[in-house]
């Protein structure tokens, strides 16, 4: 083992909210402190690449990747990566994206030993195929893909379910309020009194918020929520530690039981204003789902819930006692997630805490790289 | 990168509650996803080692350690583990005591590029000239030290803090219950309301549980707590990413500002079946707070707090509302911790579950050693 270790080589693609924040991140490390080499930058538009240069700390990053004039060519790319490899060095490729199509190159990536690190969910929770692809691309090159941001934002959820299930704990449940834009609806909506706003005031306030997509619609088809239940329950299943199990094989996240909260008569409907100009026809529905759970002493929150014990993955709207975690410590947009397990025993580990926004996504896709030092 | 990363040679030594568990657990990975080599078992008056036949996943390993003629030699075990370092092997100390005589072996093992994992507190929470040199010798060979075992048992606690630290966020305060038994304790005693069992009779019904030390003052002085928030504090401001901080540099444990909940007329008696005896004294004194905490809408939490805002490390009983997360959530002996950062904003980042028990502890301590590969 020698004092210092090789610097692991990065190369970022992706420079929007998560992307700006991460490479800022990046910089701001001490250099003394620092075991990374900034490489490479892509946006949309752009690259720049110098291997022998790196990006330096504190160094105004975004006029130069603003004066390049070379296009973002991943096959380029992957060679100039690919060559560093075979020099033996620790390469990484940083996907800030939300694209399903970088998300199809990893496993070109990974199969010539470059890590890719990712708050992604797209790789992860689409076609089974891709993903098989990338366990064997991995296994045969040894480079590593990490995915922590993916679920929870910056929040120790995968990193602790890898954890359990390597170390041979039998988690029998996984149950959460995994979206924080739901978790801000629902925590305004239901708070254990039959009345309070109505349904649509509170989508259309967390809009004007900017806690819901454009289009409230993409938040409320709970496909975010599935997209993070199928990387979990993947995370389990196809474990090498993971010798049997009851949870189904997902073929996407489209497999998970979703129930959507759209309103069957607004499915489809083009624009975010359109939907949120005819949601008010539908709170009496929500109106009396919230007094029925009232009137049981309870809340409503939208929840998943990876069922290993019950070979179950779903996502909906569930009811809780209003002396339940989900409806007294939650609040904000906060995500909380309870792992039920056999050595955990009859109360579960909880982690709790902001899911969503830049600076949290950022900083775990960089305490994903630091795993890599 | 290779497909194949050679394996990890792993030392154990302590084979108590906690030993036995982790040597089952990591006997317990499937051999084909097991990137372990168990090479020696040390306990207090025998030991194993051989390293070209390592002790096989399913192996009776009791009898075989109990079979031993060796005596335990810390010096010739390090000579053997040192060897395998030079022929460029990854090697791993397991300490599994809570051995003060161990831990000051630390930097022997990682100056010479032994790397250390460990659940025993000693090394970390006492004098701080020790855990310097732990710090200068694995920076000096490479070999790294983990210990996330230390607080909060399995709970990531510690990865937290390092990854929110190393990734730049600012750590404002850490509040927390950090003691099962003195979770346990109030839990029982204080739940919002002015009267309620004796606090005698609740630390009584705690030691048989087995929930305390034998001599329950080992727990109510609060050097448990006061060594978890040494550990913490350390891990903050010794981190190379810290470059200043108001923390008080701490000697070590004994200089947390600590209030011990032992009456000063019990302090210094001999056996715990005597303190328990006079305990019943004091219950006046304690259901007086109880009762005021009531009236004011609180309940009772031992807790500690590392304050790095306002630089104060400090253990001891505090008042909070019934509304909060450490009177509604929390119950049975459960660790809860509650990071408060500049990137998570009001609302922090919260890891809670059991914090102490020998399957939780082991859990923990695999888990880092998975960290080594």
């Amino acid at each position: 083992m020698s004092a210092i270790s090789p610097k692991v080589y990065v190369a970022v693609v992706g420079v929007g909210l998560v992307g700006t924040d991460f490479v800022n991140q990046l910089l701001s490390i001490p250099p003394h402190a620092s075991p990374f080499h900034l490489i490479s930058l892509t946006s949309s538009t752009r690259t720049i690449f110098d291997a022998a240069n790196p990006i330096a700390p504190g160094t105004s990053w975004k006029p130069l990747l603003a004066g390049s004039s070379q296009r973002p060519d991943f096959k380029v790319l992957t060679e100039h990566l690919a060559s560093l490899v075979a020099q033996n060095q620790k390469v990484t490729l940083v996907d800030n994206t939300s694209s399903d199509d970088v998300a199809a190159l990893y496993p070109s990536f990974l199969e010539k030993g470059i890590s890719v690190i990712t708050p992604n969910k797209k790789a992860y929770s689409g076609d089974l195929s891709l993903y098989k692809s990338i366990l064997r691309a991995s296994e045969t090159s040894g480079a590593r893909f990490l995915n922590e941001s993916t679920v929870g934002a910056g929040l120790p959820v995968i990193s602790t379910l890898k954890e359990l299930v390597a170390t041979g704990d039998k988690v029998v449940r996984i149950e959460g309020v995994f979206s924080g834009t739901m978790s801000y609806i629902f925590n305004e909506f239901s708070t254990g009194r039959p009345d309070g706003p109505s349904f649509s005031s509170v989508v259309s306030i967390a809009r004007e918020k900017g806690y819901t997509e454009p289009h409230p619609a993409d938040d409320l088809n709970g496909f975010d929520v599935a997209r993070k239940l199928t990387i979990l329950s993947r995370t389990i299943s196809l474990s090498p530690q993971t010798t049997s199990t009851s949870l189904p094989s997902l073929q996407s996240f489209a497999s998970v039981q979703t129930t959507s909260l759209i309103p069957a008569a607004l499915e489809g409907i083009p624009t975010g204003d359109e939907f949120i100009s005819r949601l008010p026809e539908f709170d009496p529905h929500f109106d009396q789902m919230r007094a029925e759970a009232s009137a049981e002493g309870k809340v409503l929150r939208f929840v998943g819930v990876v069922d290993v014990a019950g070979g179950q993955v779903k996502a909906g709207l569930e009811k809780y006692p209003t002396s339940h975690p989900f409806a007294t410590s939650l609040g904000g947009s906060d995500n909380i997630i309870m792992f039920h397990t056999e050595r955990y025993g009859s109360r579960p580990l909880i982690v709790q805490g902001a899911g969503a926004g830049a600076a949290v996504t950022a900083m775990g896709v960089l305490g994903d790289l630091f795993k890599l030092v």
